[in-house]
């Protein structure tokens, strides 16, 4: 059983497919808008975890919809969550088993749960969310275990985070100053520097 | 790092063990109330999953708490929350880590989101839900690989379920007739028989 994790080289979907692959064979996937090779943070971290990995190339609309949707909002939140679930539905649309690493306290971007079981039903897919029932703190836990990460601020490094490609696009049509007014200076990121699993 | 798991033999509580096995030292947890042998059941399976296995007693009078209100309601499925609650926080007052095998689509013994924080902050543990990320159809798919399973209904076989001896307690105290009415006639229980992995 083969299951097609969304994967961002940080510290939660890399625990989420670590976990997944007792069970089944793991494939990450990154997505791309092709604006920039951001996904390259992500294929660094697969191959550390030792995990066949491949890049998702979704529509340029997908972005400016949620481009658009943050300058709207004035907050990156509904535009990130509106990039997850088309990258979801992107993999449903080919895979029979998708998963993430949404955990139980994330707000963004989490699915409702008649989300998730519309995205099942429409697509015929399993969708796993295998950090869903831990807590913050119990995630933490593990990851000191079995991790070495690196956290960074959205400013000083460029991940593999959708947030990336969101604020590059932005900063092209509406300028930095855009960028720095909507999206939360001291938001941190992580990646995996090192898998001890 | 140790996890007591709240452990029936169900296929449910079995998956979710076998899931932190990788991560944790997982111990097998079965509450009794001395009314019954039926966590003779648990330790089976226990034995089968290679994996250690205690009894907790609990006071008596949980039980009792719950039958009552199982018999206010005319329905078990308060008193099957009330049981499970209990027992999550005796486990919490001695251990640092516990888990259940809870399913996204659990109605009960389900704890709300605000619970589950207010045992974790209450008696400063993790508490894990492993399955909370999964849909009954995608844990179907895994118990098939990787258990061989026996299902029965309450009627024809004791299990290891809070629901055996709430069941033997009404019938004690309000005669069979009583137990007929309030609890569903055609509900499956399922025993692990042999792991496959």
């Amino acid at each position: 059983m083969k299951v097609s994790v969304l994967f961002s080289g940080g510290k939660d979907s890399a625990l989420s497919a670590v976990m997944l692959s007792r069970f089944f064979r793991v494939e990450l996937v990154t997505c791309s808008f092709e604006l920039l090779d951001n996904w390259k943070q992500a294929e660094k971290v697969a191959q550390e975890l030792e995990l066949p990995f491949y890049v998702l190339t979704l529509h340029r609309e997908i972005l400016e919809q949620a481009a658009e949707q943050t300058i709207r909002d004035g907050f990156p939140n509904n535009g990130i969550k509106y990039i997850h679930q088309k990258a979801l539905e992107e993999i449903a649309k080919k895979e029979q088993i998708i998963a993430d690493g949404i955990r139980r306290n994330d707000r963004v971007p989490k699915l409702s749960l008649s989300e998730v079981m519309r995205l099942e039903d429409k697509f015929k897919v399993h969708y796993i969310q295998p950090l869903l029932g831990y807590s913050r703190k119990t995630i933490n836990l593990l990851i000191e275990r079995y991790f070495i990460i690196k956290e960074y601020t959205s400013d000083s490094f460029i991940g593999a985070e959708y947030e990336f490609e969101l604020r590059e696009l932005i900063q092209k049509k509406y300028g930095i100053k855009k960028v720095q007014e909507i999206f939360p200076q001291d938001h941190t990121h992580s990646i995996v520097i090192k898998a001890k699993i």
